[in-house]
């Protein structure tokens, strides 16, 4: 459980398959409302697929908590609830009933209560996850804003969203409308450009809650406090996203796809995708092999527009003069250029060797058709993805 | 090498990938002209990605065939080229031209010569793949026509293509024209409602032959001839589409996915591939693990319309007043009814243990929503298609 001293600013964005858990349901439903107080999570029975009395036990779980903490009014509505693990099985009510009993009067704060909620959300994640980040807001010297996030997320990865549950709070003062746009944009930028196995899961979103406390002029229209606002928010999502792809289950290596100068940002969205999410590309990066017609040829089948004859790769890094911003610096080594493979020296494949066993391969696809570019993180696919998932039982 | 006694009728199926082979461009070409008498194909090297060089090669390869062979007037767009292995690689040509003189004058006929040539083009298949189908077309007895196909294909395989080739030779007489309708119609329903791993390689091709030696009326239009030939086509490259995906890469068990009662054959179809792509069902299914959770939420991120209300999973068998031809007969056990998980009693249990453990996994979804219908074809995930893929190097 999360909960907050007064009631906060709150946004959320949920997963996008049609199939959706119930406490997707309710706290959509919840959040629409723009303000809430309290998220609680549990872990290992995703209350997805299990009809009404799913949706009657997650609005009753929000009721409990409302009723055993200093919740406004005792008002379910300003509870987020959230639930991760196997689908199509119902909550254990008595247990729910008497953990929320247990867990109120115990709420912490501080670094170690951060940390075991952080613990408390994990599934099949191998570490917890967290990121923080603190800005100035304001003239002068303004006020000092923390925003910070936990999440959990390693399998059933992929936009939009994932089995990924992430829970920011700041103590930022902004609108509930502006919060919204925020996130939603952070989001764009971070979580829904990753994918560990391509299945949208249906349990999953990300809330944020901003008290108010940092008593900083509150942000409710766009402006430079704003604009830093959701810097920081995207930077403090890309955090908690490497973070999940690094977690990947069975992964070993994180995969970075550049993509540069596609003919629009949806073609350099579907060749991001499609190489993250490609088996062959990530049992290639598995095996520390750079077998770049696999990445060329899933850029084929994107969907987008593509000409071979225009179309370049570099492992290991970026053209220097990369029009996406962010993806210049670290000069690659060219393995494809314009359709054709290209020569490379006794060195560059040294290089390409070094690349492809890093904990982090970068591939830079440059299609040469137009300016809009897009980055996507991906991980490899192991043996022990096949063990975690062949053996993860109903 | 394929080599006909005389011109066929041909026709063609390629890969859609947009980063596409040498040999598929030259074998577009040709085909496109209705009428060819050679296939020529080597394994190792795909000639993909290999530029104006590849294609001058290919050229060159369908030459040395023209020469060395009885082609007609030694014409080489008689020919029609094909390659299958790495990608970004250029061919020996050495090797080819000693390869093309030393094989043209052994070139047999019969079950054995078939048989060489199937294990030929194989790469990572495990299995040389054939089929075989005779029927009877024309007034009264009528004549007897028989159609042949060969094929490899195990890892690489999406629609649409795959890395796969597929050559079909038949005796019967028909117009290139309508060679073309019948094999697109058949290649539509087969070949392109398969996966193994979603990667639409660049190299892949369904070619077919057709002699005419039969001697049966030719077929010209649409007529119970066309549609006796079809069906027979169809059939073949059904049985051809089952080999290769039981023979996927790493491969343990078939899934075998039905699609019933969408709103649209596109969302039937999206429903059906987005089930046997997804990396969590495959698992699921190598596990022998009825985690049908992974299986409705496949359908919820597919891009189709789905109601969780209306959607109903059986596994093992499908309901038996199917709407979609053909996938009547054997009842499921049903796991999820309407949006609910649906109780399974102690037999029931045991029968979709057995459905999960049998060496095809029959998965029937029934979406409620129309009358549309999609079958499709895929296979588990097991740490061996990451040991061949993570190992399978440049």
């Amino acid at each position: 459980m999360i909960v907050a001293d007064r009631p906060c600013a709150a946004a959320g964005v949920f997963t996008v398959n049609k199939v959706i858990g119930a406490p997707v349901v309710v706290a959509k439903r919840h959040a629409r409302l723009g303000r809430a107080q309290a998220i609680v999570c549990n872990s290992g029975i995703a209350n997805d697929a299990t009809g009404p009395l799913g949706e009657r036990n997650a609005v009753e779980t929000c009721e409990l908590v409302a009723k055993h903490t200093a919740i406004l009014g005792g008002d379910r509505r300003l509870v987020l609830p959230a639930s991760t693990g196997v689908i199509g099985v119902q909550l254990p009510m008595e247990k729910v009933r008497a953990g929320v009993a247990k867990l109120a009067p115990r709420l912490g704060r501080g670094v170690k209560a951060d940390a075991a909620a952080a613990k408390a959300i994990m599934t099949t994640d191998l570490v917890p996850k967290q990121a923080l980040r603190s800005l100035r807001l304001g003239r002068g010297a303004g006020k000092r804003v923390r925003i910070g996030g936990i999440c959990k997320g390693s399998g059933m990865i992929a936009p939009n969203m994932a089995t990924m549950l992430v829970f920011i709070t700041t103590d930022a003062a902004i609108s509930a409308a502006m919060l919204r746009v925020a996130l939603k944009r952070a989001v764009g930028q971070t979580f829904n450009r990753m994918s560990v196995d391509q299945h949208t899961s249906p349990s999953d979103m990300v809330l944020v809650l901003a008290s108010g406390a940092a008593g900083n002029t509150a942000i409710n229209k766009a402006g430079a406090d704003y604009d830093k606002f959701e810097a920081a928010l995207t930077d403090l999502c890309g955090d908690l996203a490497y973070q999940i792809v690094q977690d990947g289950e069975g992964a070993t290596r994180v995969v970075r796809v550049r993509v540069l100068n596609a003919k629009s940002q949806k073609d350099a969205d579907r060749v991001g995708k499609a190489v993250v999410d490609s088996p062959l590309v990530k049992t290639a990066v598995h095996g520390a092999d750079p077998n770049w017609g696999r990445i060329v040829t899933a850029a084929g089948y994107s969907g987008a527009k593509v000409d071979p004859d225009k179309l370049t790769l570099h492992i290991g890094g970026g053209p220097a003069k990369a029009k996406f911003p962010g993806a210049g610096g670290g000069k690659g080594v060219c393995v494809f250029r314009r359709g054709q493979p290209a020569a490379v020296n006794r060195a560059g494949l040294g290089r390409v060797t070094r690349a492809m066993k890093s904990k982090e391969v970068v591939l830079t696809l440059d299609m040469g058709l137009g300016d809009a570019g897009s980055e996507w993180l991906g991980c490899d696919l192991s043996r022990q993805y096949i063990a975690i998932n062949a053996d993860y039982t109903t």
